[in-house]
């Protein structure tokens, strides 16, 4: 037996058992004769003692310890002189009788600390030692503790975890998909799913009613800052529902959630038309932990002979609380803030709301305090405040204005990790216009459904359809989405059409699911939830990254195994596939 | 709302309520006057009732009404005249008011039924509508309660589910890896896992102490009657843990399934060392749901001028109970038998022991009654049975007398589906000799642990070392194995020498996980079932097929999607890669 504890259980009532723990060496120190090590497992951190009496094999032991070496230590459990109230383990100590190492170990690359002195490359090249750090380690304990709560909500709703399969089919409009080669299939390939979503559907065709899984998904794109070549969904799928049946059950989840997890109790969680989010936020995923709602100032300020304003299709603000002392030099990076491309604006103008009562803008030249004070009443902007107004294209402002709202409520102090404030975007537009190539894509899938008293626009303003589809939004960030599905074959032909599908272009795409279609498809709605984000916000981390044990970096690769990586011609052969790299630029 | 009720739940309470139910036609059916629609849904079935009263509208609309459609009708729960005690809501019909029809239906391939009239292929390639039939709907069910008290069963003891990746790395050995070429990365590939062997190895060193998952593993190999390319494993590893550690673990998480889901209590559970499951039952997975053991008479048969015996390395027998009143032609059907090529005996020898005391054998020239009651009491043989004898090569004899205990099983009937015999066999051989390549194979794998009173066997005799591996068998199927690890660099040096790898070979192919150990690993050990195995077990089911939502078929092809299938040259020119199909042969 290598242990009778584990290195977090032990308490003054134990004083005078003979135990038996192993662990890593956390670190080691001598003071006035002893030597104390700090023994280190999943569950916490016990001291061990060994003072001038220990026998001469465990001294020359002792002396080779160092940190990360596995060892095996028993003696009896005794009351500390000088306690530690950190840890639960503080009050006692081991007063070690024998002493066996089990595993040396070479010197770390990084120290095994909650803070580490590793930087992020050498960290994931040698991620088993990153994983020993406890807050790394309880990131994915949290994650278990979640994917847990999440299959007791939805299996005491009845849902079935359903597994779908991984290897299906490639489709033309699958330019994102991974693909496998067969071996027994020459010259054939599978995919590797973006979405269970066609399977899904299936299984409602086929009447398992409501199916869930948590599951790996998969898309082969340039990785952007926090995205994964591989990542984890909550997919869900419910028959004989309406879009109100899913946002109250996944609402009741997302409560559940936060109470059994974080002992959070969301009480409010309102639904916001996405018309409502552009307008008022910028942004169909607004962070509502904070006001500092877009207004429309442009009826208001034309006219004054200010050219920027009266030649602009829209002029937005919004008031920063309490910012009206910014300086010149914050002022200034404030305007280079907003001219980034990311952000767009050609300017910014600003108006300061004065302790006194008065105005001082950068716009004084076109316009009286009158007309200053009726821009602060519209913002909702009172005395010591900050009136940012920018104006321009509308679409491009309301998005800059959105970014400048984050980045105030940034430096603000108004995003607080501890707060959750969820919310339901709703009534999102069935179709996106491309200028590029002058169609309407799906904003969601080509199976959404459109709101049914805004069908009668399908062919006169097909860009003023809204579609019965729903997103999960907290803190600004998007958790999931879903929608209710088209189930009449008449209606999803029309779809279709609208989409630029031909016939035969829908029959190859999205044939087999059509075809069960045909056989008594029920009315049904799904959502699919991002679990890595989702678990990303409960352990209030900036990425996903830190929420999965073994991640990718921005190339797609894992730096620790090494892959992806060349295989071996014969590999190749019994694939019948060659290779086709272009000869490098010199 | 679409319904107020599933088609599972009225009874006679509800009598007088108007309710509203959805689901599909299981039949129609007319009878003076009156028309009875069996409704289904996932929780039941429930008739409906249409008499001469129904307004036109709804005679109208049940006149169309076929198989499968998707309905929805709102009327008042009353008593039947004629219950069905043999559904649940039998006692009750609903007078129905009102009739839609949501989705019409072709008529399906075959009839959606208990017992359906479709064939597999069929049925495969519609798997939607095979899905509905109860029996195989409730096939996943329990897979899905399943896998609900594995991790039950397991987060109770500490266990942290963790998702290791899908995108992994290809190694030499790997030739049945699916590989996945990576478009950022030209001309190198991911491979997707046989098993996460490596990472859970990772996790123990990562301090994870106990790990599982229920996750996907890949296989390109060539399908045998009951395999598939993509398949589910319960994967375990717990770090500080002896042999005996893991099986207790599993034997408790073995009953606590029987007993959750099954209410079946399993008191017995035994270990069997491998030479004795080989012994006694010609096999490593023995059935022990019926004696009848192998029994060595090797040394009684000798020196009585027959020359088959006499000649051979051993000769071997058991007692089929009840069977001495086989006829000429049951035997003969016996002897055929044996001779087939997957059994491999080159003829079979009897000996009835008739119920009067006397014996008669099919080489009663050589032996005589006295010879003959010896044997019967070497195979605890009584008045009534018959003796089955195979001589030959011994390892091979012992598999083909275990092939043949099992035939005389099914045809006794001995192998009943709802007795339930698990057991542990242990103390497998380390390395398996391999006569082609002329060198030893790990018999599980080369991280395996030899036993501790065995490792000085290493050098002098290695075939002899027995390993700490242990397989999980129930009723002749093998549900899982496992084994300790090595975690010692020196012993594990020694094993890959004892395997013919030379050092770099070792490096290539288990480089990343030899790393880790260099940084203190601790003692550890693990275990994987076999999901799908043990569902299919549970459902009294042969095939895993039956248990897999989306199966493939032999060929590895899914045949209600088509896949694989051939991708788009465009595609291929991304990922840098060209066909090589050779040419058929005419």
């Amino acid at each position: 037996m290598y242990r009778t504890h584990t290195c977090g259980e032990l308490r003054l009532e134990n004083q005078g058992n003979e135990v038996t723990l192993a662990g890593w060496v956390q670190r080691k120190r001598e003071l006035g004769g002893m030597t104390f090590v700090d023994l280190r497992d999943r569950y916490g951190i016990t001291q061990l003692v060994f003072d001038e009496n220990s026998s001469d094999a465990i001294t020359s032991q002792l002396k080779k310890l160092g940190r990360e070496f596995v060892i095996q230590a028993t003696g009896l459990v005794r009351e500390r002189s000088s306690k530690n109230k950190n840890i639960a383990t503080g009050e006692i100590e081991i007063d070690v009788k024998e002493l066996k190492v089990l595993s040396p170990s070479v010197v770390p690359p990084f120290t095994i600390e909650d803070e580490s002195d590793g930087g992020d490359d050498i960290r994931m090249k040698y991620r088993y030692l990153d994983l020993r750090r406890t807050p790394v380690r309880e990131n994915l304990i949290l994650r278990a503790q979640m994917a847990h709560a999440v299959r007791s909500y939805l299996n005491e709703q009845d849902f079935i975890e359903t597994e779908t399969p991984v290897l299906i089919k490639s489709t033309p409009e699958g330019a994102r998909d991974f693909v496998v080669p067969s071996r027994m299939n020459e010259g054939e390939f599978y995919a590797l799913p973006q979405s269970p979503q066609q399977f899904k559907q299936l299984l409602m065709v086929a009447g398992f009613d409501r199916y869930y899984q948590i599951v790996k998904c998969f898309r082969d794109e340039d990785l952007r800052a926090d995205r994964q070549p591989e990542f984890t969904q909550i997919d869900c799928e419910m028959a004989f529902v309406e879009q109100e049946d899913v946002l109250s059950t996944f609402e009741g989840l997302t409560k559940y959630l936060f109470k059994a997890v974080k002992n959070v109790e969301i009480t409010d969680f309102p639904r916001m038309p996405y018309s409502e989010a552009i307008a008022n936020y910028g942004s169909d995923k607004p962070d509502t932990r904070f006001e500092m709602l877009i207004k429309d100032i442009s009826e208001v300020v034309k006219g004054k002979d200010f050219k920027v304003f009266d030649d602009a299709e829209f002029i937005g603000a919004i008031s920063a609380e309490g910012c009206a002392n910014y300086t010149r030099k914050q002022l200034d990076a404030l305007t280079n803030w907003v001219k980034r491309p990311q952000v767009g604006a050609k300017g910014l103008v600003y108006v300061k709301c004065n302790e006194d009562g008065s105005y001082k803008s950068s716009v004084d030249k076109f316009y009286s305090q009158e007309d200053l004070q009726q821009w602060a009443s519209i913002c909702n902007a009172k005395a010591g405040d900050l009136i940012l107004v920018l104006s321009g294209d509308k679409s491009a402002m309301l998005y800059a204005l959105g970014a400048l709202r984050l980045e105030m409520g940034k430096q603000l102090g108004l995003m607080d990790k501890n707060t959750f404030k969820p919310l339901w975007v709703v009534d999102f537009p069935l179709l996106e216009w491309d200028e590029e190539s002058q169609r309407h894509y799906a904003m969601h899938h080509p199976f959404t459904s459109p709101k049914a008293e805004d069908i009668h626009l399908l062919d006169s303003e097909p860009g003023n359809v809204r579609a019965n589809a729903y997103d999960l939004v907290i803190n600004g960030v998007e958790i999931g989405g879903g929608s209710v599905r088209i189930f009449d074959s008449e209606l999803q032909a029309k779809m279709f059409s609208l989409l630029g599908f031909t016939k035969e272009e829908a029959e190859a795409q999205f044939g087999f699911l059509m075809n069960a279609f045909k056989y008594g498809a029920p009315p049904h709605a799904g959502i699919a939830f991002g679990f890595d984000r989702l678990v990303s916000l409960f352990a209030g981390l900036d990425s996903i990254r830190d929420v999965i044990a073994f991640p990718k970096n921005n190339a797609g690769r894992d730096v620790m195994i090494d892959s992806p990586s060349p295989i071996a011609i014969e590999q190749l052969d019994e694939l019948s596939l060659k290779l086709n790299v272009k000869p490098q630029d010199n």
